[in-house]
């Protein structure tokens, strides 16, 4: 019998949260910890040096998007994902239901699966459980996840949500039964959008299935923090016992971190702390900074005093804006060295303080390193991090036809997962 | 009495290239060189551990370009430009005579200097050898030049070159009398366009003249290759028995250089092999590459088997190809880091050469390896180099009137030195 991927080293006593770690065929994986996302086979504008100098352990990669360009021929002769990038570490794909989905009025849902004009020439395909599990094969990640179909949390007809969380569980059962690779992981998604009762229902059913991890799908979108706590919390509740690895697909800011770390998660991606970064924003201890602000041009010191990056060694405030004002590639790159760092510094002091189980003592001094709502302003233009995953999920179903150049905010929702 | 900044190694026995080496206050330089060109305080796309790892040993930044943004206050605050664009080796800054005159009809000469308008934000400046010099002792290279009025070489008059050439005289005797820092080399610049006489006229008078370095100014521009030879020829004839360093501005492709070297030169700057590589380009032994040829999608290999740059020792061709054709930022760091290795490697095998006393018996492959007319062509869309200096200069003269946004071409060229 395999040995388990995942095993829970130590249980928080006064929250759901955990301290575990995965094995995987590329290595070892302490969780919780974000994953940065690397959609077409880079994490943008970064190399898989600087991932590694910040620490990185485990990225995701966008099947969806890697299946559309270069394609699984180049990939394939590359002997996979990993050589073909570079990253020697451990690699998660997601399924593409998120992707598939966003395409809108481009795509049908069918029983077999979602038919689609691609963004990139037009051309017509069927996704299905089948094909994004084949898919998944031949790029070789550690971990693989089964294709569904989530839906917009927070504005869909509890009706809606309630068949597109049966359709998932069916396509769950298809994704199991196409999975063929001994070396490769696959996670299992349960939806319910933000009803608890849904929630709970198809978290039972999915716990039910023989995944190696359990992914919590539909959010990180138009729902509030609230509402996606209340949806978690239902999830977390209906696993209890289950000892597998929880992912919440599509989180990304300090602050929501925690809170999901809190309620029991494990695993998060996101593209928001690279996003940010290409849009002139620092996370730094306490909130965020805008290099685009003139002040900043005038601090010599580093973007946070706190941070081990090899931006912040090297590099001042007033270098990167610099740099921004003066629209310098470097700007990119270092900023989301930085940001990419800063979240992964802080889900290890997370990890640090589950381990010494002192969690419940440093909440408060977490929670005000992540810049959550009552912490300090920095300064002018400068802000604490607020809830940056609502309203992430929107441009999914814009009513306009075609996607290509329609306007940027939906050409950047196409580049991965919020 | 301060020591000589430049000694002579060698000089070849079947041409005038020679061995060198320059002390400065940063570090040696071994020459012949090429210097990447740091425009705004980065080369593009690239960290100084990236010009590291390719070995380079001198950068160019930009006075002009520096001075408008971030301003000196910036960089004072910092103490100067190495600290804040955390490069520790040797720094040389242009004068901004070519940037100045490159605004054409935003911009007047006059006996005082140039009189112009900002092209960010429209504000009326004027641009004296004695504010150039100002500029440089704060940005605190290890080598400044001196104010110079350059001309287009293959197509300004007799007359004007003339003009031109006798005002840079008397701007180098101004600059040299500004000078103040004693830490800090200042170069001279000999004019005189495509005109044998005149080219051997200035270089006559500017090595009267006690500067540390002379600079052929007003050169890769709009004349042919075999103009430039003859330019360089006749500066270098002028120059004869002078133990300087000399340093042609702007030239930078491969088989330019080697060329160059062959007459006399140590030195050299420009923005191709950066630009190239954003455009897709890639400089291999024998020719280039255009990475957006469909064909390199299938290619496992490297860019060039030959070539130990990062780039090559980690990614495919089929990885960068895909990468152009998503957009990815990655892309342009990672053409760049091997464009600028490509001929730092390049110029290391003549030096290499000219230690050895073997220069002329391995001509005929390092003008292979350059890829000079005559190579063969690599494959469909790739072609050997050809003579990318022609016409690098022709923006600057344009005739409408503001130059910001008018189109992509003019827009580039304000960016740097060709």
């Amino acid at each position: 019998m395999k040995a388990p991927l995942f095993t829970l080293l130590q249980q928080d006593q006064d929250s759901h949260a955990r301290l575990g770690l995965m094995r995987l065929p590329h290595g070892e994986v302490s969780t919780p910890i974000f994953m940065p996302v690397g959609t077409y086979g880079t994490v943008k504008a970064v190399t898989p040096r600087d991932l590694g100098d910040m620490q990185a352990q485990i990225i995701l990669g966008n099947t969806f998007h890697l299946w559309l360009r270069p394609g699984l021929d180049v990939i394939r002769k590359h002997g996979g994902l990993h050589r073909f990038m570079a990253w020697q570490k451990p690699i998660l794909t997601d399924s593409g239901g998120f992707q598939v989905v966003s395409l809108g009025p481009l795509m049908r849902i069918r029983e077999a699966g979602a038919r689609f004009h691609s963004h990139l020439d037009g051309s017509e395909h069927l996704f299905t459980p089948e094909r994004s599990v084949e898919i998944q094969e031949a790029l070789g990640p550690d971990i693989a996840v089964a294709f569904d179909q989530p839906v917009m949390p927070g504005s869909t007809e509890r009706r809606d949500v309630l068949r597109a969380m049966q359709r998932t569980h069916r396509w769950a059962v298809r994704s199991l039964r196409a999975h063929s690779r001994g070396d490769q992981a696959l996670f299992g998604i349960a939806q319910g959008g933000i009803d608890p009762e849904l929630r709970a229902e198809s978290a039972t059913y999915i716990r039910s299935l023989p995944f190696e991890g359990i992914n919590l799908g539909g959010l990180a979108g138009d729902e509030t923090p609230e509402e996606r706590n209340a949806a978690v919390e239902a999830t977390i509740a209906a696993l209890d016992g289950d000892h597998r690895v929880r992912y919440l697909m599509g989180l990304g800011s300090p602050v929501d971190l925690l809170e999901a770390v809190l309620r029991g998660v494990d695993l998060f991606d996101s593209v928001l702390p690279a996003r940010v970064a290409r849009n002139g924003q620092a996370w730094v201890t306490g909130g965020r900074m805008n290099l685009r602000n003139a002040r900043h041009l005038d601090e010599d010191q580093p973007l946070d005093a706190l941070c081990d990056c090899s931006t912040c060694r090297r590099f001042s405030r007033a270098y990167l804006a610099h740099l921004f004002r003066a629209e310098e590639l470097l700007a990119y790159r270092l900023l989301t060295i930085h940001n990419l760092r800063h979240l992964s510094a802080f889900m290890r002091a997370i990890r640090l303080a589950l381990r010494s189980g002192t969690l419940a003592a440093e909440l408060p001094r977490l929670r005000a390193a992540a810049g959550g709502p009552g912490t300090p302003r920095l300064g002018v233009g400068d802000e604490p991090s607020e809830e940056p995953a609502r309203g992430a999920m929107r441009p999914r179903y814009a009513e306009d036809g075609r996607l290509r150049g329609v306007n940027r905010q939906r050409a950047t929702a196409r580049e991965g997962r919020e």
